[in-house]
Protein backbone atom coordinates (compact mmCIF):
# COMPACT_ATOMS: atom_id res chain seq x y z
CA UNK A 1 0.00 0.00 0.00
CA UNK A 2 1.39 3.59 -1.54
CA UNK A 3 1.60 6.01 1.63
CA UNK A 4 0.50 9.91 0.55
CA UNK A 5 2.48 11.81 3.41
CA UNK A 6 1.96 15.47 4.39
CA UNK A 7 4.85 16.89 5.92
CA UNK A 8 4.32 20.09 7.60
CA UNK A 9 6.94 23.03 9.93
CA UNK A 10 7.52 26.41 10.45
CA UNK A 11 10.38 28.12 8.83
CA UNK A 12 13.44 27.44 10.65
CA UNK A 13 12.15 24.44 12.05
CA UNK A 14 14.36 22.23 10.12
CA UNK A 15 11.98 20.41 7.76
CA UNK A 16 14.31 20.03 4.72
CA UNK A 17 16.87 18.75 6.63
CA UNK A 18 14.59 15.90 8.75
CA UNK A 19 12.98 15.16 5.54
CA UNK A 20 16.48 14.82 3.13
CA UNK A 21 17.93 12.63 6.22
CA UNK A 22 14.74 10.40 6.36
CA UNK A 23 14.98 9.50 2.74
CA UNK A 24 18.09 8.74 2.69
CA UNK A 25 17.75 5.96 5.87
CA UNK A 26 14.50 4.65 4.15
CA UNK A 27 16.38 4.48 0.47
CA UNK A 28 19.09 2.08 2.80
CA UNK A 29 16.13 0.09 3.76
CA UNK A 30 14.86 -0.24 0.01
CA UNK A 31 12.13 2.28 0.87
CA UNK A 32 11.15 4.70 -2.02
CA UNK A 33 9.64 8.12 -1.61
CA UNK A 34 9.00 10.78 -3.95
CA UNK A 35 9.25 13.96 -2.42
CA UNK A 36 7.43 17.01 -4.05
CA UNK A 37 7.15 20.48 -3.08
CA UNK A 38 3.61 21.42 -3.22
CA UNK A 39 4.69 25.50 -3.77
CA UNK A 40 7.02 24.32 -6.51
CA UNK A 41 4.71 21.81 -7.89
CA UNK A 42 1.91 24.39 -8.33
CA UNK A 43 4.36 26.92 -9.41
CA UNK A 44 5.31 23.93 -12.64
CA UNK A 45 1.22 23.55 -13.13
CA UNK A 46 1.21 27.22 -13.93
CA UNK A 47 3.51 27.07 -16.43
CA UNK A 48 2.26 24.67 -18.04
CA UNK A 49 -0.90 25.94 -18.20
CA UNK A 50 0.83 29.36 -19.20
CA UNK A 51 -1.24 31.07 -16.55
CA UNK A 52 2.36 32.62 -15.27
CA UNK A 53 5.70 33.26 -16.75
CA UNK A 54 7.83 33.00 -13.59
CA UNK A 55 7.38 33.11 -9.96
CA UNK A 56 6.98 36.07 -9.14
CA UNK A 57 3.69 36.09 -10.92
CA UNK A 58 2.28 33.72 -8.87
CA UNK A 59 1.13 36.01 -6.13
CA UNK A 60 -0.46 38.37 -8.80
CA UNK A 61 -3.10 35.57 -9.31
CA UNK A 62 -6.85 36.17 -8.71
CA UNK A 63 -8.45 34.26 -5.85
CA UNK A 64 -10.32 31.84 -7.89
CA UNK A 65 -7.48 31.10 -10.86
CA UNK A 66 -5.26 29.64 -7.70
CA UNK A 67 -7.68 27.86 -6.09
CA UNK A 68 -8.23 25.75 -9.63
CA UNK A 69 -4.00 25.87 -9.61
CA UNK A 70 -4.39 24.51 -6.45
CA UNK A 71 -6.63 21.78 -7.11
CA UNK A 72 -5.36 20.95 -10.63
CA UNK A 73 -1.87 20.25 -8.27
CA UNK A 74 -3.45 17.91 -5.45
CA UNK A 75 -5.70 15.96 -8.41
CA UNK A 76 -2.12 15.31 -10.22
CA UNK A 77 -0.15 14.57 -7.22
CA UNK A 78 -2.73 12.13 -6.43
CA UNK A 79 -2.25 10.03 -9.47
CA UNK A 80 1.41 9.62 -8.77
CA UNK A 81 2.03 6.09 -8.11
CA UNK A 82 4.09 4.70 -5.15
CA UNK A 83 4.81 6.35 -1.69
CA UNK A 84 4.48 10.44 -2.06
CA UNK A 85 5.67 13.01 0.56
CA UNK A 86 4.19 17.04 -0.17
CA UNK A 87 6.75 19.12 1.47
CA UNK A 88 4.01 22.11 2.23
CA UNK A 89 3.00 24.21 5.00
CA UNK A 90 0.46 23.68 7.93
CA UNK A 91 -0.10 27.48 7.34
CA UNK A 92 1.51 30.27 6.21
CA UNK A 93 1.88 33.54 8.22
CA UNK A 94 1.00 36.43 5.66
CA UNK A 95 -0.09 40.08 6.56
CA UNK A 96 -3.73 39.47 6.10
CA UNK A 97 -3.10 35.82 9.03
CA UNK A 98 -2.54 32.37 9.14
CA UNK A 99 -3.75 31.22 5.18
CA UNK A 100 -4.47 27.37 5.54
CA UNK A 101 -1.94 25.80 3.35
CA UNK A 102 -4.34 22.95 2.86
CA UNK A 103 -7.68 24.18 2.59
CA UNK A 104 -10.57 21.67 1.84
CA UNK A 105 -10.68 21.40 -1.75
CA UNK A 106 -6.49 20.50 -1.93
CA UNK A 107 -7.43 17.56 1.24
CA UNK A 108 -10.37 16.43 -1.27
CA UNK A 109 -8.00 15.47 -3.90
CA UNK A 110 -4.88 14.68 -1.74
CA UNK A 111 -6.51 12.36 0.59
CA UNK A 112 -3.44 12.27 2.52
CA UNK A 113 -2.82 8.86 5.16
CA UNK A 114 -0.31 10.92 7.27
CA UNK A 115 0.15 14.46 8.19
CA UNK A 116 3.60 15.34 10.07
CA UNK A 117 3.81 18.41 11.93
CA UNK A 118 7.43 18.96 12.70
CA UNK A 119 8.00 21.15 15.66
CA UNK A 120 10.97 22.42 18.24
CA UNK A 121 11.02 24.40 21.43
CA UNK A 122 10.17 27.95 19.85
CA UNK A 123 13.18 29.54 21.30
CA UNK A 124 15.81 27.04 18.91
CA UNK A 125 13.43 28.26 15.93
CA UNK A 126 14.22 31.85 16.76
CA UNK A 127 18.25 30.61 17.35
CA UNK A 128 17.88 28.73 13.82
CA UNK A 129 16.50 31.78 12.17
CA UNK A 130 18.96 33.98 13.20
CA UNK A 131 22.09 31.65 12.46
CA UNK A 132 20.92 31.65 8.71
CA UNK A 133 21.47 34.59 6.69
CA UNK A 134 21.19 33.10 3.47
CA UNK A 135 17.61 33.28 4.06
CA UNK A 136 15.73 36.26 4.92
CA UNK A 137 12.99 35.18 7.41
CA UNK A 138 10.58 36.63 9.48
CA UNK A 139 11.82 37.55 12.65
CA UNK A 140 8.68 36.64 14.71
CA UNK A 141 9.05 36.84 18.67
CA UNK A 142 8.60 34.02 21.00
CA UNK A 143 4.99 34.28 21.37
CA UNK A 144 4.16 34.42 17.93
CA UNK A 145 6.16 31.58 17.06
CA UNK A 146 4.03 29.75 20.05
CA UNK A 147 0.70 30.99 18.30
CA UNK A 148 2.01 29.80 14.94
CA UNK A 149 2.59 26.38 15.70
CA UNK A 150 -0.44 25.62 17.98
CA UNK A 151 -2.47 27.04 14.82
CA UNK A 152 -0.86 24.62 12.54
CA UNK A 153 -1.59 21.97 15.37
CA UNK A 154 -5.44 23.43 15.42
CA UNK A 155 -5.84 23.24 11.85
CA UNK A 156 -3.78 19.73 11.60
CA UNK A 157 -6.58 18.81 13.26
CA UNK A 158 -9.40 20.08 10.83
CA UNK A 159 -7.45 18.31 8.16
CA UNK A 160 -7.41 15.16 10.19
CA UNK A 161 -11.98 15.29 10.49
CA UNK A 162 -11.75 16.13 6.58
CA UNK A 163 -9.35 13.26 5.45
CA UNK A 164 -9.40 10.46 7.99
CA UNK A 165 -5.41 10.92 7.81
CA UNK A 166 -3.72 10.24 11.14
CA UNK A 167 -1.33 13.49 12.65
CA UNK A 168 1.94 12.83 13.70
CA UNK A 169 4.12 15.08 15.98
CA UNK A 170 8.26 14.84 14.71
CA UNK A 171 10.40 17.02 17.43
CA UNK A 172 13.19 18.32 16.13
CA UNK A 173 15.05 19.35 18.54
CA UNK A 174 18.80 20.82 19.20
CA UNK A 175 21.47 18.42 19.20
CA UNK A 176 19.20 15.47 18.28
CA UNK A 177 18.34 15.78 14.32
CA UNK A 178 19.06 11.91 14.56
CA UNK A 179 15.87 11.52 16.94
CA UNK A 180 14.01 13.39 14.30
CA UNK A 181 15.42 12.14 11.53
CA UNK A 182 14.64 8.27 13.13
CA UNK A 183 11.17 9.52 14.13
CA UNK A 184 9.97 10.44 10.54
CA UNK A 185 11.14 7.21 9.17
CA UNK A 186 9.59 5.09 11.43
CA UNK A 187 5.97 7.06 10.18
CA UNK A 188 7.23 6.55 6.14
CA UNK A 189 8.63 3.12 6.39
CA UNK B 1 -12.13 43.45 -4.88
CA UNK B 2 -14.65 43.57 -2.05
CA UNK B 3 -13.45 42.27 1.26
CA UNK B 4 -15.77 39.51 3.15
CA UNK B 5 -14.63 39.64 6.64
CA UNK B 6 -15.83 38.08 9.84
CA UNK B 7 -15.03 39.76 13.44
CA UNK B 8 -15.05 37.52 16.48
CA UNK B 9 -14.63 37.71 19.93
CA UNK B 10 -16.01 36.61 23.56
CA UNK B 11 -17.68 39.07 25.27
CA UNK B 12 -16.18 41.81 27.43
CA UNK B 13 -13.38 41.89 24.88
CA UNK B 14 -14.22 44.60 23.62
CA UNK B 15 -15.35 43.83 19.60
CA UNK B 16 -17.65 46.62 18.97
CA UNK B 17 -15.47 49.43 20.18
CA UNK B 18 -12.26 48.25 17.76
CA UNK B 19 -14.90 47.70 14.94
CA UNK B 20 -16.30 51.12 15.56
CA UNK B 21 -12.89 52.74 15.57
CA UNK B 22 -11.78 50.48 11.99
CA UNK B 23 -14.51 51.91 10.61
CA UNK B 24 -14.41 55.28 11.41
CA UNK B 25 -10.33 55.33 10.80
CA UNK B 26 -11.23 53.23 7.20
CA UNK B 27 -13.96 55.80 6.28
CA UNK B 28 -10.99 58.79 6.59
CA UNK B 29 -9.40 56.68 4.11
CA UNK B 30 -12.37 56.26 1.62
CA UNK B 31 -12.60 52.77 2.12
CA UNK B 32 -15.85 51.55 2.89
CA UNK B 33 -17.61 48.68 4.79
CA UNK B 34 -21.23 47.20 5.46
CA UNK B 35 -21.19 46.19 8.54
CA UNK B 36 -23.68 43.70 9.96
CA UNK B 37 -24.50 41.99 12.90
CA UNK B 38 -25.18 38.03 12.06
CA UNK B 39 -27.43 37.60 14.86
CA UNK B 40 -29.73 40.86 14.41
CA UNK B 41 -29.78 40.05 10.60
CA UNK B 42 -30.97 36.49 11.36
CA UNK B 43 -33.32 37.87 13.34
CA UNK B 44 -34.55 40.44 10.42
CA UNK B 45 -34.78 37.15 7.90
CA UNK B 46 -36.61 35.54 10.33
CA UNK B 47 -39.29 38.35 10.71
CA UNK B 48 -39.26 38.59 7.08
CA UNK B 49 -40.33 35.20 7.05
CA UNK B 50 -42.83 35.22 9.62
CA UNK B 51 -40.68 32.42 11.53
CA UNK B 52 -41.36 34.76 14.65
CA UNK B 53 -43.14 37.78 16.15
CA UNK B 54 -40.03 39.33 18.30
CA UNK B 55 -36.42 37.98 19.57
CA UNK B 56 -37.41 36.37 22.23
CA UNK B 57 -38.99 33.64 20.08
CA UNK B 58 -35.60 33.54 18.25
CA UNK B 59 -34.69 30.99 21.20
CA UNK B 60 -37.48 28.63 20.61
CA UNK B 61 -37.17 27.88 16.63
CA UNK B 62 -36.67 23.68 16.45
CA UNK B 63 -32.90 23.00 15.22
CA UNK B 64 -34.11 22.40 11.20
CA UNK B 65 -35.73 26.16 11.20
CA UNK B 66 -32.42 27.81 13.14
CA UNK B 67 -30.41 25.65 10.49
CA UNK B 68 -32.17 26.74 7.60
CA UNK B 69 -32.42 30.23 8.77
CA UNK B 70 -28.75 30.17 9.48
CA UNK B 71 -28.29 29.47 5.65
CA UNK B 72 -30.60 32.02 4.26
CA UNK B 73 -29.29 34.99 6.38
CA UNK B 74 -25.70 33.73 5.35
CA UNK B 75 -26.61 33.76 1.69
CA UNK B 76 -28.24 37.47 1.98
CA UNK B 77 -25.09 38.69 3.05
CA UNK B 78 -23.05 36.62 0.67
CA UNK B 79 -25.25 38.79 -1.90
CA UNK B 80 -24.10 42.09 -0.79
CA UNK B 81 -22.35 44.15 -3.55
CA UNK B 82 -18.33 45.56 -1.41
CA UNK B 83 -16.86 45.21 1.21
CA UNK B 84 -18.64 43.82 4.58
CA UNK B 85 -18.01 42.75 8.05
CA UNK B 86 -19.82 40.25 9.66
CA UNK B 87 -19.71 40.78 13.34
CA UNK B 88 -20.35 37.42 14.95
CA UNK B 89 -19.41 34.99 17.63
CA UNK B 90 -16.47 32.16 16.96
CA UNK B 91 -18.48 29.85 19.23
CA UNK B 92 -21.16 31.18 21.93
CA UNK B 93 -20.90 29.39 25.16
CA UNK B 94 -24.52 27.33 26.11
CA UNK B 95 -25.14 25.49 29.11
CA UNK B 96 -24.70 22.80 26.60
CA UNK B 97 -21.26 23.73 25.45
CA UNK B 98 -19.60 25.88 23.39
CA UNK B 99 -21.82 26.45 20.55
CA UNK B 100 -20.03 26.99 17.18
CA UNK B 101 -21.16 30.51 15.41
CA UNK B 102 -20.25 29.36 11.88
CA UNK B 103 -21.26 25.77 11.18
CA UNK B 104 -20.60 24.47 7.80
CA UNK B 105 -23.81 25.50 6.08
CA UNK B 106 -23.29 28.97 6.97
CA UNK B 107 -19.57 29.18 5.60
CA UNK B 108 -20.40 27.60 2.56
CA UNK B 109 -23.18 30.23 1.83
CA UNK B 110 -20.59 33.16 3.17
CA UNK B 111 -17.25 31.67 2.31
CA UNK B 112 -15.16 34.97 3.99
CA UNK B 113 -11.79 36.17 2.83
CA UNK B 114 -10.34 37.32 6.40
CA UNK B 115 -11.36 35.85 9.91
CA UNK B 116 -10.59 38.19 12.46
CA UNK B 117 -10.16 37.13 16.14
CA UNK B 118 -10.13 39.67 18.63
CA UNK B 119 -8.71 38.61 21.86
CA UNK B 120 -6.71 39.70 25.11
CA UNK B 121 -5.88 38.61 28.01
CA UNK B 122 -8.31 36.96 30.37
CA UNK B 123 -7.69 38.88 33.12
CA UNK B 124 -8.32 41.75 31.50
CA UNK B 125 -11.46 40.77 29.75
CA UNK B 126 -12.61 39.72 33.59
CA UNK B 127 -11.79 43.20 34.38
CA UNK B 128 -13.81 45.02 31.60
CA UNK B 129 -16.65 42.72 32.33
CA UNK B 130 -17.18 43.70 36.03
CA UNK B 131 -17.00 46.92 34.79
CA UNK B 132 -20.20 46.85 32.55
CA UNK B 133 -23.17 46.90 34.62
CA UNK B 134 -25.17 47.87 31.58
CA UNK B 135 -24.90 44.46 30.88
CA UNK B 136 -25.99 40.93 32.15
CA UNK B 137 -22.55 39.00 31.24
CA UNK B 138 -21.53 35.52 32.12
CA UNK B 139 -18.84 35.80 35.28
CA UNK B 140 -16.53 33.29 33.86
CA UNK B 141 -13.84 31.99 35.85
CA UNK B 142 -9.75 32.92 34.02
CA UNK B 143 -9.71 29.53 33.36
CA UNK B 144 -13.33 29.22 31.94
CA UNK B 145 -12.71 32.04 29.81
CA UNK B 146 -9.04 30.75 28.75
CA UNK B 147 -10.43 27.48 27.50
CA UNK B 148 -12.96 29.70 25.48
CA UNK B 149 -10.74 31.99 24.13
CA UNK B 150 -8.56 28.79 23.01
CA UNK B 151 -11.93 26.93 21.68
CA UNK B 152 -12.27 29.93 19.93
CA UNK B 153 -9.02 29.51 18.24
CA UNK B 154 -9.31 25.78 17.46
CA UNK B 155 -12.60 26.43 15.46
CA UNK B 156 -11.26 29.40 13.39
CA UNK B 157 -8.83 27.07 12.08
CA UNK B 158 -11.41 24.77 11.29
CA UNK B 159 -12.92 27.59 9.32
CA UNK B 160 -10.11 28.48 7.93
CA UNK B 161 -10.00 24.58 6.28
CA UNK B 162 -13.32 24.98 4.92
CA UNK B 163 -12.99 28.17 3.49
CA UNK B 164 -9.17 28.55 2.70
CA UNK B 165 -10.16 32.29 4.86
CA UNK B 166 -6.98 33.83 6.83
CA UNK B 167 -7.21 33.88 10.14
CA UNK B 168 -5.62 36.99 11.74
CA UNK B 169 -5.47 37.74 15.70
CA UNK B 170 -6.18 41.08 16.49
CA UNK B 171 -5.46 41.99 20.49
CA UNK B 172 -7.13 44.51 22.50
CA UNK B 173 -5.14 44.82 24.88
CA UNK B 174 -5.63 47.51 27.77
CA UNK B 175 -4.91 50.92 27.39
CA UNK B 176 -3.50 49.85 23.70
CA UNK B 177 -7.16 50.71 22.37
CA UNK B 178 -5.42 52.54 19.47
CA UNK B 179 -2.93 49.83 18.37
CA UNK B 180 -6.19 47.40 18.21
CA UNK B 181 -7.65 49.75 15.93
CA UNK B 182 -4.82 50.04 13.74
CA UNK B 183 -4.16 46.35 13.72
CA UNK B 184 -7.63 46.02 12.50
CA UNK B 185 -8.18 48.44 10.50
CA UNK B 186 -4.71 47.40 8.30
CA UNK B 187 -6.07 44.31 8.09
CA UNK B 188 -9.34 45.41 6.24
CA UNK B 189 -7.80 48.38 3.92
CA UNK C 1 -36.65 15.87 20.89
CA UNK C 2 -34.09 13.23 21.11
CA UNK C 3 -30.29 13.93 21.71
CA UNK C 4 -27.73 12.20 19.96
CA UNK C 5 -24.22 12.78 22.15
CA UNK C 6 -20.96 11.57 21.19
CA UNK C 7 -19.06 10.99 24.65
CA UNK C 8 -15.29 11.00 24.73
CA UNK C 9 -11.76 10.75 26.75
CA UNK C 10 -8.25 9.39 26.71
CA UNK C 11 -7.36 5.93 28.36
CA UNK C 12 -7.68 6.21 32.15
CA UNK C 13 -9.64 9.11 32.17
CA UNK C 14 -12.59 7.83 33.44
CA UNK C 15 -14.99 7.73 30.50
CA UNK C 16 -16.75 4.41 31.55
CA UNK C 17 -17.36 5.35 34.95
CA UNK C 18 -18.55 8.47 34.42
CA UNK C 19 -21.57 7.42 31.77
CA UNK C 20 -22.45 4.61 34.07
CA UNK C 21 -22.91 7.28 36.60
CA UNK C 22 -24.86 10.01 34.72
CA UNK C 23 -27.16 7.21 33.17
CA UNK C 24 -28.18 5.29 36.67
CA UNK C 25 -29.28 9.43 37.40
CA UNK C 26 -31.07 10.02 34.23
CA UNK C 27 -32.82 6.56 34.55
CA UNK C 28 -34.24 7.51 38.05
CA UNK C 29 -35.25 10.64 36.58
CA UNK C 30 -37.17 8.67 33.99
CA UNK C 31 -34.62 9.98 30.97
CA UNK C 32 -33.48 6.71 29.26
CA UNK C 33 -30.44 6.93 26.96
CA UNK C 34 -29.23 4.03 24.90
CA UNK C 35 -25.41 3.85 25.54
CA UNK C 36 -23.45 2.34 22.16
CA UNK C 37 -19.56 1.74 21.70
CA UNK C 38 -18.78 2.58 18.71
CA UNK C 39 -15.99 0.41 17.92
CA UNK C 40 -18.02 -3.03 19.40
CA UNK C 41 -21.39 -1.65 17.09
CA UNK C 42 -18.19 -1.56 13.74
CA UNK C 43 -17.30 -5.04 15.07
CA UNK C 44 -20.85 -6.32 15.33
CA UNK C 45 -21.78 -4.65 12.06
CA UNK C 46 -18.19 -6.47 10.22
CA UNK C 47 -19.28 -10.03 11.99
CA UNK C 48 -23.07 -9.19 10.47
CA UNK C 49 -21.34 -8.35 6.71
CA UNK C 50 -19.01 -11.27 7.63
CA UNK C 51 -16.16 -9.21 6.84
CA UNK C 52 -14.36 -10.63 9.99
CA UNK C 53 -14.74 -13.75 11.89
CA UNK C 54 -13.17 -12.22 15.20
CA UNK C 55 -12.13 -9.06 17.08
CA UNK C 56 -8.49 -9.19 15.80
CA UNK C 57 -9.27 -9.37 12.53
CA UNK C 58 -10.80 -5.60 12.50
CA UNK C 59 -7.17 -4.58 12.75
CA UNK C 60 -6.23 -6.49 9.12
CA UNK C 61 -9.12 -4.70 7.66
CA UNK C 62 -8.45 -2.18 4.17
CA UNK C 63 -8.71 1.34 4.42
CA UNK C 64 -11.79 1.77 2.40
CA UNK C 65 -13.28 -1.40 3.99
CA UNK C 66 -13.18 0.28 7.60
CA UNK C 67 -14.05 3.22 6.04
CA UNK C 68 -17.64 1.92 4.57
CA UNK C 69 -17.65 -0.24 8.07
CA UNK C 70 -17.44 2.95 9.82
CA UNK C 71 -20.13 4.81 7.16
CA UNK C 72 -22.55 2.29 8.28
CA UNK C 73 -22.33 1.76 11.88
CA UNK C 74 -22.34 5.10 11.70
CA UNK C 75 -25.79 5.18 9.55
CA UNK C 76 -27.13 2.70 11.60
CA UNK C 77 -27.07 4.31 14.94
CA UNK C 78 -28.61 7.36 13.37
CA UNK C 79 -31.48 5.52 13.01
CA UNK C 80 -31.71 4.23 16.66
CA UNK C 81 -35.48 6.34 17.90
CA UNK C 82 -34.59 7.84 21.10
CA UNK C 83 -31.97 9.70 23.09
CA UNK C 84 -28.47 7.36 22.47
CA UNK C 85 -24.82 7.93 23.48
CA UNK C 86 -21.94 7.27 21.42
CA UNK C 87 -19.03 6.26 23.65
CA UNK C 88 -15.83 6.61 21.23
CA UNK C 89 -12.38 8.42 21.08
CA UNK C 90 -12.08 11.70 19.74
CA UNK C 91 -8.76 10.70 18.64
CA UNK C 92 -6.98 7.09 18.58
CA UNK C 93 -3.07 7.42 19.60
CA UNK C 94 -1.29 5.26 17.52
CA UNK C 95 2.21 4.63 16.11
CA UNK C 96 1.61 6.45 12.71
CA UNK C 97 -0.04 9.57 14.92
CA UNK C 98 -3.44 10.67 16.17
CA UNK C 99 -6.42 9.03 14.40
CA UNK C 100 -9.58 10.60 14.08
CA UNK C 101 -12.30 9.08 16.32
CA UNK C 102 -14.92 10.68 13.81
CA UNK C 103 -13.93 11.54 10.11
CA UNK C 104 -16.19 13.59 8.10
CA UNK C 105 -17.83 10.90 6.54
CA UNK C 106 -19.15 9.51 10.12
CA UNK C 107 -20.06 12.67 11.15
CA UNK C 108 -22.43 12.98 8.53
CA UNK C 109 -23.90 10.18 8.77
CA UNK C 110 -24.36 10.68 12.69
CA UNK C 111 -24.76 14.75 12.71
CA UNK C 112 -24.90 14.80 17.08
CA UNK C 113 -26.53 17.06 18.68
CA UNK C 114 -23.53 17.26 21.63
CA UNK C 115 -19.89 16.09 21.59
CA UNK C 116 -18.68 15.54 24.95
CA UNK C 117 -15.08 15.66 26.24
CA UNK C 118 -13.96 13.88 29.61
CA UNK C 119 -11.12 15.67 30.68
CA UNK C 120 -8.81 15.64 33.62
CA UNK C 121 -4.77 17.18 34.80
CA UNK C 122 -2.57 14.69 33.10
CA UNK C 123 -0.98 13.79 36.21
CA UNK C 124 -3.99 12.38 37.61
CA UNK C 125 -4.41 10.29 34.34
CA UNK C 126 -1.16 8.93 34.43
CA UNK C 127 -2.22 7.83 38.09
CA UNK C 128 -5.04 6.15 37.49
CA UNK C 129 -3.12 4.54 34.71
CA UNK C 130 -0.50 3.03 37.06
CA UNK C 131 -3.84 2.16 39.26
CA UNK C 132 -5.32 -0.13 36.93
CA UNK C 133 -3.15 -3.58 36.30
CA UNK C 134 -6.24 -4.71 34.73
CA UNK C 135 -5.99 -3.01 31.46
CA UNK C 136 -2.54 -2.45 29.44
CA UNK C 137 -2.73 0.95 28.73
CA UNK C 138 0.21 2.92 27.48
CA UNK C 139 2.32 4.40 29.48
CA UNK C 140 2.33 8.15 28.24
CA UNK C 141 4.48 11.38 29.66
CA UNK C 142 2.26 14.15 31.30
CA UNK C 143 3.26 15.68 28.36
CA UNK C 144 2.60 13.34 26.01
CA UNK C 145 -0.93 13.24 27.30
CA UNK C 146 -1.05 16.81 27.53
CA UNK C 147 -0.76 17.20 23.64
CA UNK C 148 -3.21 14.16 23.40
CA UNK C 149 -6.04 16.26 25.47
CA UNK C 150 -5.16 19.42 23.74
CA UNK C 151 -5.25 17.77 20.05
CA UNK C 152 -8.68 16.27 21.35
CA UNK C 153 -10.09 19.80 22.21
CA UNK C 154 -8.78 21.09 18.53
CA UNK C 155 -10.16 17.94 16.79
CA UNK C 156 -13.73 18.29 18.28
CA UNK C 157 -13.63 22.22 17.08
CA UNK C 158 -13.48 20.37 13.73
CA UNK C 159 -16.28 18.07 14.49
CA UNK C 160 -18.76 21.34 16.13
CA UNK C 161 -17.86 23.23 12.41
CA UNK C 162 -18.91 20.17 10.64
CA UNK C 163 -21.98 19.18 11.88
CA UNK C 164 -23.25 22.51 14.69
CA UNK C 165 -22.95 20.47 17.46
CA UNK C 166 -22.24 22.25 21.01
CA UNK C 167 -18.81 20.83 22.68
CA UNK C 168 -18.92 20.56 26.37
CA UNK C 169 -15.90 19.59 28.84
CA UNK C 170 -16.35 17.26 31.93
CA UNK C 171 -13.88 17.68 34.08
CA UNK C 172 -13.81 14.15 36.04
CA UNK C 173 -10.62 15.03 38.57
CA UNK C 174 -9.78 13.05 41.46
CA UNK C 175 -12.32 12.72 44.46
CA UNK C 176 -15.28 14.23 42.68
CA UNK C 177 -16.62 11.80 40.50
CA UNK C 178 -20.02 12.93 41.62
CA UNK C 179 -19.21 16.34 40.05
CA UNK C 180 -18.56 14.72 37.14
CA UNK C 181 -21.71 12.53 36.83
CA UNK C 182 -23.77 15.75 37.80
CA UNK C 183 -22.23 17.55 35.10
CA UNK C 184 -22.69 14.66 32.83
CA UNK C 185 -26.49 14.13 33.75
CA UNK C 186 -26.94 17.72 33.46
CA UNK C 187 -25.86 17.55 30.11
CA UNK C 188 -28.24 15.14 28.72
CA UNK C 189 -31.16 15.85 31.31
Amino acid sequence: MATKCIITGVPGVGKTTVITGALTKLEEMGVHYANISFGSFMFETALAEELVRNRDEMRLLGKDDQKSLQRKAASAIATIDGNVIVDTHASVKTPKGYLPGLPEWVLEALMPDLFVLIETDEDQILGRRLGDPSRVRDMDSYRALASHQSFNRAIAAAYAMKTGCTVAIVTNADLLLDRAIDDLAGLLE
